[in-house]
C-alpha cells in the first residue's frame, strides 16, 4: 500500500497533453502495490491506471515489461494494456520518474483464497505462458537461482535476528536447491509473482492479471511453483492439496507438464519459497523506521520451504 | 494517505446485498484521507466511494455528517451524497466498522494553490453556508475554543520538544484568544476543515467539496478564518494578501460579512491557526513509530498564528 510520488494537477495536465486520452476528471492514489506509485485516472475518454516507476524498477526493463503486456493482450490474455502516447512511446517522464498509462482492468483480487480461485489461476497461468510465445524480448530472472546467493549474502549475518538458526537453515537449503536445480526444462515468458493480489476476479471467473514487473524469461514450471506457494497454503502454513490439485489440473489441461517438469516440482517449489524468503528477509531487516509499507513475514516462507524440502515427488502436490 | 481496514471480497459482496447498486466490478483502496478508510468502488451501477469510519469518527455523529451531506446536495451544493441502503439506512456495518456508500465526485484537488483557486473556494464556502440553512441537526465543534485548553493540556509538558519556547507561546496565545473570542456572530453549519485536499476542481472551477467529518454548528466567519489559514499562506509562511482578497471577495459577494464579523477576523484567524497547531502538535508527539501517516508539521501553524496575532484589523486580510 503506497503512493510514493505526489503528482501536482499541473504536472498531470501537462503529461496528459502527450496522450490522446482527454483531460483528467479524477486522479486518486491507489493504496496497493509496494513497488510503484499507482493512480486511478478517470479522463473524458475513460478509466486508466497511471503508474510512476519508483526506484525498484529499472527503466531499462520497461520496454520488456510494457511490450510484454501489449503482446499478451494482443494474444488474448486479459491484462492492463499500456497506452501509447501520441509519439508512440509506451512510457514518458512525470515528476522525474518514468510513467506509463494503462487501461483499467475490472475485477477484485481475492483476500481469502477459495478452491475455485485456484482452478482459475491455474488456467490463467497456462494462458499467459501460451500468450507469451513469440514475444521477441527476453529478460533474465534477477531473482532466479543465480541471484539467491548474492541476495542471501546481504542478510546472512543478521538472519538469526529473525529466528535463531534461520541462517543455517537457509544456507543448507540454498546449497541443496542450487545443486538439484533442473536444466533444460521448457522456458518462456513467466509472470514470476502471480500472488492473489495480482489476479482479479469477477465472481469466480478470472477477469485478468496485473503487475508484470517481475516478469522474466525463465522456466514455465517455476512459475507454477510460485503459484503453488502463493495460493495453496493455509494461514497456518498447512498445504492444501485440494487447492494444488485444482490449480495443477487447470494448468495442465492447457499446458501439460512434461515428465522432467513433474519430477522437478519439489525443487522448483523449494526454490520459489526460498526466493520469497530471501527478499522478505532482506526487506524485514532493512525497512526504514516509519516506512509506509509494512514488511511481510519472512518466516511464512521458511515454513513453506520446509514443506517443499520434505516433499518427495509431484504426488505430494496432488499430481498423479 | 491510508487504508486501515482490509475488506475481503466476500464481506464486500455481502455488504452490497443490502444496497440497490449492483455488484462490484472494482474495489481499490484510495491513498488519501487520514481519518478513515476510503475505497473507490465501481459497480454494475456506477462509481462510488465506500468509507469505513475508523476510531476517530464517533458513530453517534454519523447521522449529522451524512444527513448534512444529503441536505447540502439537495440544496444544490456539489458534494458526495450518501446512498441509502434498501432499508433506508445511510450507514451500515462492514468489517466491524460503520460504513457508508457515497456517490463519486469528479475533480482533482489542487496540489499547488493558485490565485484562481482561492476565488473558487471563497464562493464554494459561501454556497455551503447558505445550503446548510434549515438542516435540523446540530453538532458542537469538538475542536472549537472550549476544546483547546483540554487539548493543549495533553501536549503542554512536551511542546518544547518540538521547539524551545513553544509551550509558553501557545499558553500566551490561548489566553489572549479565548478572552477576545467573539460572542453573537452568525452561526450555522460549517465545514471547519476546508483545506485544498477537500476541494475538487475541474480546470479552475470548483467541482465539489468533500470530507465533512469535522463539520459542526459554529460561527460562519470561523469557517472563513480556517480557509484563510489553509489557502492564503505560501510555503515560506508569508501571507498572500492577493489570494485572501480573492477568497474574501468571492465569499462576501454571496454572503456579506457583518461589521462584527470583520472586526473579529484577526482573532478568528488566530483561533483557527491555534486549533490546527494544537491537533498537529498532539499528533506529532503521539504518532506511533511506523505509522502509515506522516504527521504534519505543527510549526507551520505556529508561524501562521504569529501572523494573525500581529494583525490589527480585517484590512490586514485584504478587506476594505
Amino acid at each position: 500500500m503506497a503512493v510514493y510520488t505526489e503528482v501536482s494537477d499541473e504536472a498531470l495536465a501537462s503529461f496528459l497533453e502527450a496522450y490522446d486520452i482527454g483531460t483528467a476528471l479524477s486522479f486518486k492514489g491507489i493504496a496497493e502495490g509496494v513497488e510503484n506509485s499507482n493512480y486511478l485516472l478517470i479522463t473524458t475518454a475513460g478509466q486508466f491506471v497511471l503508474t510512476l516507476y519508483e526506484k525498484r524498477v529499472d527503466p531499462a526493463d520497461l520496454p520488456y515489461f510494457l511490450g510484454l503486456m501489449r503482446h499478451l493482450s494482443a494474444r488474448g490474455l486479459s491484462c492492463p494494456v499500456p497506452v501509447a502516447a501520441k509519439d508512440g512511446a509506451l512510457f514518458r517522464t512525470l515528476c522525474g520518474r518514468p510513467a506509463a498509462v494503462q487501461t483499467f482492468l475490472p475485477g477484485v483480487w481475492p483476500r481469502r483464497v477459495r478452491n475455485e480461485h485456484c482452478a482459475g489461476v491455474g488456467a490463467a497461468l497456462a494462458a499467459l505462458h501460451h500468450a507469451g510465445e513469440g514475444f521477441p524480448l527476453t529478460r533474465a530472472n534477477a531473482l532466479g537461482p543465480a541471484g539467491w546467493r548474492p541476495l542471501f549474502a546481504q542478510s546472512a549475518t543478521r538472519a538469526d535476528e529473525v529466528r535463531a538458526g534461520l541462517a543455517e537453515e537457509i544456507e543448507s537449503a540454498l546449497s541443496a536447491i542450487l545443486s538439484a536445480w533442473p536444466e533444460g526444462l521448457p522456458r518462456g515468458q513467466i509472470h514470476a509473482d502471480l500472488f492473489p493480489d495480482n489476479v482479479f476476479f469477477l465472481g469466480d471467473r478470472v477477469s485478468g492479471l496485473i503487475d508484470f514487473y517481475f516478469a522474466c524469461t525463465d522456466l514455465y514450471a517455476y512459475d507454477v511453483a510460485v503459484c503453488l506457494n502463493a495460493w495453496c497454503f493455509e494461514a497456518d502454513a498447512s498445504f492444501n492439496v485440494t487447492k494444488a490439485r485444482l490449480l495443477l489440473a487447470a494448468y495442465t489441461a492447457q499446458r501439460p507438464l512434461s515428465v522432467p517438469e513433474r519430477e522437478a516440482l519439489p525443487v522448483l517449489c523449494a526454490g520459489a519459497a526460498l526466493r520469497f524468503l530471501l527478499t522478505r528477509l532482506h526487506d524485514w531487516l532493512n525497512h526504514p523506521a516509519g516506512a509506509l509499507v509494512t514488511p511481510k513475514d519472512p518466516l511464512e516462507y521458511a515454513r513453506k520451504l520446509r514443506f517443499h524440502r520434505a516433499a518427495r515427488s509431484a504426488r505430494d502436490y496432488g499430481l498423479d
